[in-house]
């Protein structure tokens, strides 16, 4: 196959990943479900009668907090009553009425708590008068942090990093977090009521679960206090965990304290989540393209984990079998895989997931004329480096090779950064102020 | 769901695998590519004038020999000349005609190479008039050992463990063991030359590359003996080989001794290759089965190779995406899977890649009330087990805290065969006499 047509295959690698990007740019995605036509805001097809409420709060907090604040604004500024979204340090954009209140993240600050109890204590003064655009997107936990009790902010994230270092799955974690918090696990809604409130919501978590997303601020929550106390036995840190939060934690067993909200309380009942970008989301959108390009398109699964260069192995193996029997598609095919994989570091070189996986896969695909890979994180940057990801195809490890660079070396160092900057394989978007996971691509002609 | 439902899933899953075992077995495989009518052989649509030959050989070598041979002389009994297959020790199977001669698997002993030489000896002796149907299997390699010129037995094993332990390819170990046999790499073909040979082959090998199933004996060896000496000197052995092989590869480059035959040569012209059993060969017939069932089917690829509870999580997670969005199949599903994934043990406990599969697979899948997974070896023996491999759903992990057992800590000790001892979720089928590599199936209604 010339070069010509690879070149050709790459194109529409990166046609189909930018299609999916579109989708899910914070701008394009609440514009897309929040319509407003008279006096009547459509919201994923639910009708809001505005002559019912006497005023418009947004709120939200997230690191796409300020691109969903300006789309917010452009679709009803005027009727805004007022907002206040809690954003990252240095992530504005162009605002007149909502507040963008910048915090730190990952880790919580003082500015984050600042801002938090600023939305609390507006929450807490609205009535049913009143309707509330929440605004939730990646990063939205801890930009968002308001302790519960007589915890101390950083009592808080000594739990935290205690429970991260014994082991605990992340479920566990965010089941004793949401019972340390004022907003998390559906307290958000339980604040607001009996307000109306609707959460818009991007989605940065395997599965989308709306519980997990941000720790489900507007959601009801299956977790309770007495499986804190499982968790923290199972892991012996009953004596380990800053006192505040036992006591905290007790206080609740003892019923001295409410439960978070569960399904069937009513402050769930004016709440509606609407998940506006999603790994699925750009599939949808990616997927349009790849059959107005001509292919025959499998989204595999939006939930793909695992170790990255054995996530490789599986999917060059369905590329190798497209090429050999036409399962589980006929050529020309084009499958599309999203979710996160880890990458366990044993070398010390400059990489990411997704630059880390095209490069396993090149190595697999190597010798193939026909097949292209090609994986991107949706905001612009692949662990870190100043990079989304990587495109490679048969002839990647031939060309490498000529340069003098051995690929599975720099595969064994983790270096897949260096290795596709010498190749001119890397791909940059720049940051794109969203983020719904990873987007993989594997093209077989 | 009721356990009812999950049991008529955890049947449809066992008669999907078994269906696949049934196509691959070694007697219907002969049987279904092998016709006699009158005078005329029918091997997969090429017709042989039994007419134009003196003699009909049966020849062969691997672990399936002793069925297929059977099969052969249930097809064709009457008309065979003689034969001569070696099979592994204690793999016999009812014969009259053909000789089954015992020996060493996976070390070759000196009873495979006598069994060799005969082989060798009678195809020197063969002419045009002459008809040769070699029968070969897994081991069919170790079980056909001849090296060449003076190279030992022991120095040729030596060599192949050098090779081993200083990390090259199994394509490097293969360039050099085709260029130090006298059978390998296309020279059974060349040694029985004028005469005409059908090859039929059962694949154990991922992708079924001819060349590589049993180190290809009829097929055109690619590699050359220069490529033996950059292996050599890539891996920096060439004064820690035995001196023997060193100077047979010197006596091939220098023009010598013959190069293994390559595709161009006439000694092809009358070998016909037929796989008559694969991989692909078992899901074309569950996927039969799996139609009959009612299921949505998607051969995922024949070709999965790494890691194999990473490769579980990318299995688990197509079966949540068929569950959340209906990709890339809609419900009810059946995902089929094959090839030989690897284990890299860190714990002290009894396991197969199968069955270590189910285990990790299970843990994904707990709490989905309506996913079953399997995954066995086509030869009936998982690792070091005397199971096939196993069987779980999405209930297999609380059943398994209720019996006091903690599925993560099995898994982490490789422990997968006591885990499935204890749930009696383990499959058993004996050995099969065949082997295809191993067959995965996810179940999502």
């Amino acid at each position: 196959m010339s070069q010509e047509i690879i070149n050709k295959l790459r194109e529409d690698a990166g046609e189909i990943f930018m299609a999916g990007l579109r989708a899910v740019d914070p701008i394009y995605a609440v514009k897309r479900v929040l319509k407003l036509e008279n006096s009547t805001l459509e919201i994923n097809g639910r009708m809001y009668d505005l002559n019912l409420y006497d005023r418009i709060l947004v709120l939200g907090a997230g690191k796409a907090g300020a691109s969903m604040s300006r789309a917010v604004e452009e679709v009803m500024g005027d009727i805004i009553t007022f907002g206040h979204v809690n954003i990252k340090y240095g992530h504005f954009d162009k605002v007149n009425k909502i507040a963008l209140h910048e915090a730190s993240h990952p880790t919580p600050d003082s500015a984050g708590l600042h801002g938090a109890k600023i939305i609390y204590d507006t929450l807490r003064n609205t009535n049913e008068k009143d309707l509330i655009i929440f605004l939730l997107s990646g990063g939205g936990s801890a930009l968002l942090p308001l302790p519960a009790g007589e915890i101390s902010l950083t009592e808080k994230q000594q739990a935290t990093s205690l429970l991260l270092s014994c082991g605990a799955t992340i479920q566990e974690i965010n089941t004793i977090r949401k019972h340390i918090s004022l907003l998390k696990g559906g307290q958000l809604a339980e604040a607001a009521y009996p307000a109306t409130i609707v959460t818009l919501i991007i989605s940065d978590v395997i599965g989308d679960p709306l519980d997990a997303i941000a720790s489900g601020p507007t959601v009801p929550d299956p977790t309770t206090f007495k499986e804190c106390i499982s968790v923290l036995k199972k892991y012996d840190i009953l004596d380990k965990i800053p006192k505040s939060v036992i006591e905290h934690i007790n206080k609740g067993v003892n019923g001295f304290i409410r439960e978070t909200p569960k399904s069937d309380e009513k402050v769930f009942d004016k709440v509606q989540n609407v998940i506006i970008a999603s790994n699925m989301e750009a599939f949808k959108a990616s997927k349009e393209k790849t059959v107005e390009l001509g292919y025959n398109t499998l989204i595999l699964s939006t939930m793909i984990e695992g170790e990255t260069r054995d996530v490789a192995k599986v999917h060059t193996a369905i590329a190798k079998e497209i090429l050999k029997s036409g399962n589980p598609v006929k050529r020309p095919a084009c499958i599309l895989s999203g979710g996160e994989t880890t990458v366990t570091i044993n070398g010390n070189g400059l990489g990411g997931r997704n630059q880390e996986f095209v490069l396993a896969s090149a190595i697999e695909i190597s010798g193939l004329d026909n097949v292209v890979v090609f994986s991107g994180a949706t905001d612009g940057t692949d662990g870190p480096t100043d990079s989304a990801g990587a495109v490679a195809d048969g002839f990647t490890v031939k060309k490498a090779i000529g340069l003098n660079m051995d690929p599975l070396e720099y595969l064994m160092n983790n270096d897949s950064y260096h290795f596709f900057i010498n190749m001119g394989d890397l791909i940059t978007t720049g940051p794109t102020n969203t983020n719904v996971m990873d987007v993989r691509i594997i093209i077989v002609v």
